[in-house]
């Protein structure tokens, strides 16, 4: 049995025990979702129907690339719906055969207005749209990675290291003046070594703009690593997952500055220390918290995120009372603590964790780099 | 009054006549909408709430991208509402003093269950969320380029069209081999130019990928130009706003591929000359189909779309019964016929037209290259 239809079956099985008929994921414009290409292997612009019968049915915009990449029963063009999802909808209850009466789950991104179009749609059948839901269970299975996704995010993690490497040795000999000399190298080199490309826009902060969480634009022809804090924060997709990590160059560094970046490290052990199989990832941030708070500073972003098929997933990991993620082996999530300041600048240091049995696995080596 | 607060004068005008005491725009991860932008010069990340009585208040995720670049009545950083809509929007209700008992406008993308969430918390007021309300308004004005818009456009696509330019020569001399080359070439070259960069990730295909509309990755280091149909989609971002062409490159085609490639031609030009103030878009697209069908091909696309802030914006321009947009003066949109075969490739021409009182102005440069 292959890996998606295997990841399928899991969904099957969920939609058994609660009595879903036929649940829709829909990874379009505006609404992307990747649980799509991870129970498909389609990459994007698709729909996908599961069935309580246990199949399942693919509607791709692209149908030449589905036709190569698409793992389903049943393949139908969007095109024969008219791109339209009211009308794929009703498509996919008729060629799956489900009954009328029985109950069809949409996605809980579902604008209100496109659910009330559903709802009066299908009156044959119950209409499902809600947070904790068979898309809530195919995201909670995807933030444990199983072991065809480790074995890609060994490979991701190995190249985005030779990669950190390279940019050390190349900002100290001076070969990257700039922040788009940084960016537009990793984009080179990732597909050198066969990434899909980056995982999201590199955001390279010279001192003059790296107050800014996330820099815009994203990287400029101005300088990097000059005196001062520099922010360089990537991501390389390999096989669709992507890696997450944040270089702080440092250089000349005035008390302020220095003090920015001292208790930013200072939080990355400390959050790192706490890392284990059971810990509440809450607790882990409000750790956090609490060390920037002594000094009258704040971070003003979360600690980390799961990584995967999209560039923030689960388990959260912030301090904030409706977040109650535990962590558990399989796990891959960020760290990364940060601040700051409009005249100092700012700084940030971020890895990629992996968890197993066996216990906290660093993938990736970021680090503070001071000249 | 700067740019910002003109554009918010005129949705003030629409909340009076419509009785609406306090819209919500959202520009948050998953649900982007431009219009913070264009009415607040934030550039991402931020709630912005308008009140009938004309006042603004902007709620940044970045506080101090905010103080950079926020234009609003008021800021508060969205830290001061733990980063939860929810709160932010009571807040602003108390901020802006919105009398219990009115309606609050949220936006049309607000998923069903966050939508039962908001009427929960907003018990005093009466919540709306529709798809022809304050965003949609938002979003019919933001197809009608203001002049500072326009001028804007006239820069990117000068840039865009240099660029053009040396991708054709730089493709003709051997210069630029593989796919990875025309896009990075792309990525430097515009920001050289002062782009804040490309506006989407660059397309770039070879023969041997150019059957998919959009290839999966984007770019690689696969041949590009050889032997048949390559594809080359990209966007220059420019002040925020983005361009959008396609060239293709043809050489040593096989008859089938000559016969994509004329047909798309043909469509490109008969499509450009039903282009004028007042044409019915769905009409153009339909004219199209009607070319491509009597080869019995299709086009699995739409024919355009406007651009602005984002790449894919109103008017639409495709062949279907919800399709009723007029060309008007002020619009800037692209036409990009395309076919697309599992065995012989795909080829497509785009270019970007501005629609002004005195007629229609191709703006940008894009074209086949026969090698």
């Amino acid at each position: 049995m292959g890996v998606h239809q295997n990841r399928r079956e899991k969904i099957y099985d969920w939609m058994a025990l609660e009595g879903v008929s036929m649940v829709m994921f829909e990874d379009t414009e505006g609404r992307r979702d990747p649980s799509v290409r991870w129970l498909s292997g389609q990459p994007s612009d698709a729909l996908l129907f599961l069935s309580i019968d246990r199949k399942s049915m693919l509607v791709p915009w692209d149908i030449n690339m589905a036709i190569l990449y698409g793992n389903a029963d049943i393949i139908v063009s969007y095109r024969e719906f008219e791109r339209r999802p009211l009308k794929a909808i009703r498509g996919a209850a008729e060629g799956l055969k489900i009954p009328p009466g029985l109950k069809i789950e949409i996605p809980p991104v579902t604008p209100y207005p496109l659910f009330l179009d559903y709802v009066g749609a299908l009156t044959d059948f119950d209409v499902l749209c809600r947070e904790q839901g068979a898309h809530g269970e195919a995201e909670k299975l995807r933030a444990l990675k199983d072991d065809e996704e480790i074995a890609i995010y060994r490979k991701a993690a190995k190249i985005t290291n030779s990669i950190i490497d390279m940019l050390e040795k190349n900002v100290r000999s001076g070969k990257i003046k700039t922040e788009a000399d940084a960016a537009l190298f990793i984009e080179a080199e990732s597909r050198k070594r066969g990434c899909d490309g980056t995982g999201f826009e590199t955001l390279a902060a010279g001192p003059d703009r790296s107050f800014a969480i996330h820099a815009f634009p994203a990287y400029t022809a101005a300088a990097f690593a000059g005196k001062g804090l520099s922010i360089l924060d990537f991501g390389l997709k390999y096989a669709g997952y992507t890696t997450d990590v944040t270089l702080t160059f440092a250089r000349d560094l005035s008390p302020a500055q220095e003090k920015l970046l001292t208790l930013t490290e200072k939080a990355y052990k400390l959050a790192l220390s706490m890392v284990s199989n059971g810990a509440s990832t809450r607790s882990i941030a409000a750790a956090v918290d609490i060390i920037f708070g002594k000094s009258k500073k704040a971070m003003p972003h979360a600690l980390g995120h799961g990584i995967g098929l999209q560039e923030h997933e689960s388990p959260a990991i912030r301090n904030r009372d409706d977040n109650s993620w535990v962590l558990c082996p399989g796990m891959i999530f960020t760290l990364e603590p940060g601040l700051y300041n409009p005249l100092h600048g700012g700084c940030r240091l971020e890895n990629d964790i992996l968890l197993t049995e066996a216990g906290v696995e660093v993938l990736t080596e970021a680090r503070v780099i001071r000249l």
